[in-house]
């Protein structure tokens, strides 16, 4: 199901609002049915993107306000929120030269235009200065041995706080 | 969109909440797309169900609290309702043996059994309780010259009240 939904969202055009109801419906069923299981059994989960994107891509790029996607992120996911987000940033006409290199055929998002991901990135950004004990930023410009070392140091971080809580 | 979601709502199994997500994401494109600019051209828009399905079975059928289908329904379409809803009310095994007569291939909804048609038919009836102004209950297991007569009846009256207002 999350796949063919994922597919409607990425061929299909929709309404700003369409589009934010369907992100959160793809996310409650992977709550329920991926993540949910594995937390409870212990298991931790790493997540290429999660609620954070819908304030990023239906936020800023697509104009619905940070209040309305709020109250669908509450309705599906209520106080679950990551333990730690690592924001990989980098400036969008580096980042869009990335993905030309090695992207067949775009997708409905890739289309868009530069206003559109420069606001994507600022709605990141701004996500991240409002929840800093979270987001981590990492500076993606940077060689990826560089990437790969603050990633582990965001990582030893959180394990650190996490073991200092259960003592 | 709305087609090819409609057609994943009736044979992919998911989630009661992801059901509601999506049946608002429907909901949500019809009234951008189609119910919205007719009205604000003037037309009038006469629906085969609206958000009340989603109170009777999400709500009712499925066991999502009315409160939390409520925060859908303002979400999607605010404070737009119906100004007439007509609730064609039969007992649930008349209303089987109606559907049995003239269906090939029974849905993913059609195929439930019959506790949960009792829990959409009190769900709905609970909801007319709680609207009694813009809900009329017509009881169709009267022959058809019969029901046809009540609605005439009722969108009359609406009429009528509709004149009223304006004069």
């Amino acid at each position: 199901l999350g796949e063919k939904l994922r597919e409607l969202l990425l061929v299909e055009p929709m309404r700003p609002e369409t589009e934010a109801l369907l992100m959160f419906a793809v996310r409650q069923e992977h709550v329920a049915t991926v993540i949910g299981p594995a937390l409870a059994q212990g298991v931790w989960v790493v997540c290429d993107r999660f609620s954070d994107a819908s304030f990023a891509y239906q936020g800023g790029g697509r104009g619905l306000l940070p209040e309305r996607l709020g109250v669908l992120e509450q309705w599906v996911h209520g106080d679950l929120q990551p333990d730690l987000t690592l924001l990989f940033d980098v400036a969008t006409a580096q980042a869009r030269a990335r993905v030309a290199s090695h992207t067949v055929v775009p997708d409905r998002f890739e289309q868009e235009r530069a206003p559109f991901f420069e606001a994507v990135r600022a709605a990141y950004l701004e996500r991240a200065r409002s929840a800093p004990q979270r987001i981590r930023i990492v500076d993606a410009a940077q060689p990826l041995s560089e990437v790969a070392r603050q990633v582990q140091a965001a990582v030893w971080q959180l394990l650190q706080a996490d073991a200092a809580a259960s003592n």
